[in-house]
């Protein structure tokens, strides 16, 4: 009852204490939860510290795939919160952790359309690859009759968020879906935004995503949220029920969906893309279970109660 | 009791001479009909020549948006073929023709994504445009709090293939479809191959508008094939009844299935990307009224039957 009277209309977040005793691992986005852009958001080290105090395990997620778990550590690191890096689950992360959990063979490469992030956690999982950043300055040429090589031993393109797009990945890309029998189309991410400044909305990895999807007409396995391949991923690997877990994040349509998906409890934090009046707008058909401004209105609204 | 029998599975052309008496105008696809990349296909001026002897009216379509009608018809004179600029509608000038058919307002502007055909069937048309080739070098700052403007009297963004597709483009692009209010989002097609050489099939427009598919959350307005402006255009331009139209092409998914959105006869050629087994597989679903290997079977199965 109390479920169903939730997802039918998200609730403002009264008691804190009685959300967070009522799970045992709390899993946040990253931007617009704990930090917009360079910048952390208000009492997020105390909430975290409180957090850690009662016990709870502490999981951060996101679909950035430009960086490696070991690289967003030292943005954590830079800002202040003292963070494990394996408590960070990027999307560059998860990909490779796809890889291994389908048993990729170890002769076949993958194709990268994407950044850093990606390259460095292939590495870590032991699979070779090609592509990345390096094809970033690559052109075609246009004599007549100009063929095109891709490597046969490609059995899978993972694409992602990439500043260094061009015509010759997709066309790499491309090629090795649609010639290489059984390759696989990989997306870390379909993110129609991205924070790349805080400035301003980007562009983001659907962009990408949309371009190999457009020209080889394949859908791709997507890795990062809303799948749930993470959160089945966390699932396993802790041991943790999915009942017992509170998906923290800005956005409805990944963090929210996401957590919905995977079974969790969600509380959806207006300190990101999402405004009041877009959770309540006609148009909104995804209710988390709560909301709350921010993620350290776990700090006050639990004084208020003391 | 004919046509259903014809839709139902299509039929191999037996006599040309029936097919040409039934209608007074050819709509033809380019590539893959008329040349493959830069060699003609045989036997075609000799076909065309009788075509016209006999007083049909030859229409050229293509969904390439390279280059403008004065451009294709340079390509038709290096091939030796007399065609009249007028003749040709290429998605370029589709687009330029769709922006004047809605009273595109004079004091708005088309950001371009593609390359220099669009731009001069703009030109022609009296339209203001910014971008193309010339943002092909352009990459985007990656100071924090970098912002990118754009110009807020853009109201149509047209997408179309483009080798030099990068980063600033598409995040250009998205701000201006998300950001001005009643922007246009218009894509020349949404071919996933194209052939910019004879060499190997290249991943085609369909990439370009899925990236900004990707980023936008909107779908585009086509005006290329399968989308029947074009037919629609031709139609009220010459004041030619459909049924009176045949549509030759080498694509089930584009060219037959603009003949058939347009309620055209409708003739398929194996001398391009499609294959008999391909047309008579079990996935196909789309069947062209009548199917013979190139269009200068025209002149053999007419002799034939003399």
């Amino acid at each position: 009852m109390e479920t169903l009277k939730a997802r039918a209309s998200a609730q403002p977040l009264q008691d804190a204490d009685d959300l967070i005793n009522s799970v045992e691992t709390f899993i946040f986005d990253c931007d617009g939860v704990i930090w917009k852009g360079d910048s952390l958001i208000d009492g997020v080290p105390e909430t975290l510290d409180m957090l850690r105090s009662k016990g709870k395990r502490l999981v951060f997620v996101t679909n950035n795939s430009t960086k490696s778990r070991k690289q967003y550590g030292k943005k954590f690191e830079t800002l202040g919160l003292n963070v494990n890096e394996e408590e960070i689950f990027a999307s560059s992360f998860a990909a490779a952790a796809y890889l291994k959990s389908i048993d990729f063979p170890k002769d076949k490469k993958v194709y990268v359309i994407g950044e850093d992030g990606i390259l460095k956690e292939l590495e870590l999982a032991g699979i070779q690859y090609l592509g990345g950043p390096e094809d970033g300055g690559k052109k075609i040429e246009l004599k007549p009759g100009f063929y095109m090589e891709h490597d046969e031993d490609v059995g899978a393109v993972v694409v992602g968020f990439d500043r260094y797009f061009n015509y010759y990945k997709v066309q790499y890309g491309t090629l090795c879906i649609r010639e290489n029998p059984g390759c696989l189309f990989i997306a870390t991410n379909r993110d129609a935004v991205t924070h790349l400044t805080d400035a301003q909305e980007w562009a983001g990895g659907g962009s990408m995503v949309g371009a190999i999807s457009g020209s080889t007409q394949r859908e791709p396995v997507v890795v990062g949220k809303p799948s749930t391949f993470m959160m089945d991923y966390l699932s396993n690997k802790f041991g943790i029920q999915k009942s017992q877990i509170c998906m923290v994040g800005d956005r409805l349509d990944t963090d929210i969906l996401f957590g919905q998906n995977g079974g969790c409890k969600t509380l959806l934090v207006l300190s990101g893309v999402t405004s009041l009046s877009m959770l309540q707008g006609p148009d909104n058909k995804i209710q988390p279970d709560f909301y709350t401004n921010k993620i350290s209105d776990f700090l006050s609204l639990k004084a208020a109660t003391v």
